[in-house]
């Protein structure tokens, strides 16, 4: 239908976010699903019965190595664990198949060099699937700010608060693995979806990086509270704090502030704001600040001195001229909110398999947003004191321009 | 007309705050403004111009100390420079009158145990006028929080947000003392507006303290170029970092963040949120949420999963239910705004001197919300490492009840 080649993918792990791609991949005729692999039958039956009459039967394996070795398969995706899952990319790309892998942070900082060292050796791509990095406003300010509106880039937040008590009773019940990790750990686990975006827009590791990273916890209260309320079981104690605030100092002098907060009743947000010379972008406000087109009021009060209260624009009000290039071409065929963004996330990779070229989210990017999570926890631990950053490019992000390299040139888009 | 006996004060330093507190002491039937002091004979004649007609012409000083001998002054006023009003309040409290110090920040940690120990010595207060302690949402959210529907206290956030570019370039120009402070020092310089309430909704010296502060600072870009823009000078460089994000961790398991933002064209916001395990106000959402009470749907999405999804109550929909009894007193007789809430600080302030009462804001909270500024600095030219928290009450905020002490025991303003 699309006139495209069509790429040949694998799918390792076969849980619930696999259900989820299949509903987007199925939906792309230049895809074909030629091998699915997971360790239990139950997972494997359940796949097959949703590809069943849609799509040729793939291969299926156990073991994840097998299918490496399926010359078919020429990409894989990873929505596995979040221990598993870099060791899979990682052995994926030593067998020279792309691995696309899922949002989540580093246990440690050894398994992303791992992960670099295999993409470097054999030229092939890994790409985290984020697909926040292809939301709406996300795209609509990162062309803003390419098209100088918000000056000079001083200062960005960004965070994942939503509100996970239900989810995380159940999971205590049965033993989840987003629910031991909250149980044991202390840091920010789950930074990608606003951190991605954000590190995109402050061109990291294409003439910008991340230098060191400073981060909170407060106190455990609430998922305690939420397995006694849900699951009726008391003095349940967690070691992830309620909100872990995370600041990371990047070379060319701006600082991004990370708020993770799942513990807490409250409204969803991913707590972004991207703050120039010229503007800003606060999620929660719902509202642009662009100097000169803005509102800005000047006001004298009864003593006579002068003030300006400056207004915000609604996000929408941008919309119609500076909505970017990539959601313009998409916006007609996907659908709206999160599957919306998967079409688009998925494209890029697998347009990228076809055309052995880098992926838009490469290995360092991967490298440098995972890390934050291990880094964090280092720094509660250290009460907070300042971690460096590994540079996983060694050097190579001073020499690489973000235009030639990123999914976002506006050239490459037209 | 009030009935009360009346308060003698003295007002030292006759700049441009003391003309907007003129505009509501001159409305207090209990105040009688016995003496003023300035060096500057142009500001002592601007001010009896305002004074003349309405009041009895007050003693005049060119030198302080001869005013804080005058036996007729009970209590002063010290609205002079962020460099001199800590000095002048010790020298105050050290004669037996109460002081009323401005907002700002200190220099050194040592001048602020010299207030205290002022204080300590004389049993005379020191109360900040930080009016946002009145001001009506975090009066609301203070009274919500002491009547247990935020739950138990985790995380908050305040800040000082209000793009003063115009002003900073006039101030350059005239060698005003705020525009040096930014010239020179790198660090949260004007914190209390946010940091005030929340310290009293957090019980600050009564029960909990400031443990460590950790502070960064991004590049510094926004003075200079609203010098180049306003005042047609090229080159002037700030040491102040545009954005300023401090980390106060609490004794009780509490964090705050802190955002000072003063260089860069943005809407106003003191970017308040205060969140418990059961509620979160948001002040930049316009939002309250509280479990139980806010909107929260349960959706069920395409592929069968399902999410609750939780969403903000107005604040103003609190108000009629929960406004704070010390608002509703004042709210028919008080101007809105910032004169408002000027009013209750002044009134505070002034019946604590007329009964020898401690000042709902007292000496060690001046020190505490002071000295954050000075650990910012501090902490700043470390990287971002954490610097501990001097304990200004040598102990005493162990055994002191929040609701002896403070303005806000509901059982006081019956």
């Amino acid at each position: 239908m699309s006139g495209k080649q069509v790429v040949n993918i694998g799918i390792i792990g076969l849980g619930s976010r696999t259900e989820t791609l299949l509903f987007s991949i199925l939906q792309m005729s230049d895809v074909k699903i030629a091998a699915i692999c997971d360790l239990k039958q139950e997972r494997i039956d359940k796949i097959l019965e949703i590809l069943s009459g849609k799509v040729d039967t793939p291969g299926v394996y156990r073991n994840y190595r097998e299918l490496l070795d399926d010359p078919e398969v020429e990409a894989v995706f990873i929505p596995t664990s979040w221990n598993s899952h870099l060791q899979i990319a990682r052995d994926s790309m030593k067998k020279g198949k792309y691995a696309a892998i899922e949002v989540g942070g580093a246990s440690s900082i050894e398994e992303l060099w791992q992960l670099v060292h295999a993409s470097e050796e054999t030229r092939v791509s890994c790409m985290m699937l984020e697909n926040c990095c292809y939301g709406r406003d996300e795209l609509l300010v990162l062309n803003m700010v390419r098209q100088g509106l918000f000056g000079e880039l001083i200062y960005c937040e960004c965070g994942y608060e939503h509100y996970l008590g239900k989810e995380m009773a159940e999971e205590y019940l049965s033993g989840l693995e987003r629910c031991r990790h909250n149980l044991r750990r202390n840091g920010d686990l789950y930074l990608t979806h606003g951190l991605g975006p954000v590190a995109k827009i402050l061109n990291i590791n294409r003439g910008n990086r991340f230098l060191s990273v400073s981060s909170h916890a407060t106190k455990a209260r609430g998922f305690s509270l939420a397995v006694k309320k849900h699951a009726n079981m008391e003095g349940v104690r967690f070691n992830e704090g309620d909100i872990i605030t995370t600041i990371i100092r990047c070379a060319n002098g701006e600082n991004i502030t990370i708020t993770h907060g799942v513990s807490l009743p409250r409204p969803y947000t991913r707590n972004c704001r991207i703050q120039g010379t010229n503007g800003i972008w606060l999620e929660n406000a719902g509202g642009i600040y662009i100097e000169g087109i803005s509102p800005c009021v000047e006001k004298r009060d009864p003593s006579g001195s002068i003030s300006e209260t400056h207004e915000w624009s609604p996000v929408e009000s941008f919309y119609e001229k500076y909505d970017h290039p990539i959601w313009k071409k998409y916006k007609d065929k996907v659908a709206s909110g999160r599957r919306g963004y998967d079409i688009l996330t998925i494209e890029a990779f697998i347009d990228s398999v076809r055309n052995r070229t880098e992926t838009p989210i490469n290995v360092y990017d991967c490298a440098a947003w995972m890390s934050i999570t291990t880094l964090s926890e280092q720094s509660v631990a250290l009460g907070g004191a300042p971690v460096p950053c590994p540079d996983f490019t060694n050097g190579k992000w001073i020499y690489t321009a973000a235009k030639n390299t990123s999914f976002w040139s506006l050239d490459e888009v037209k």
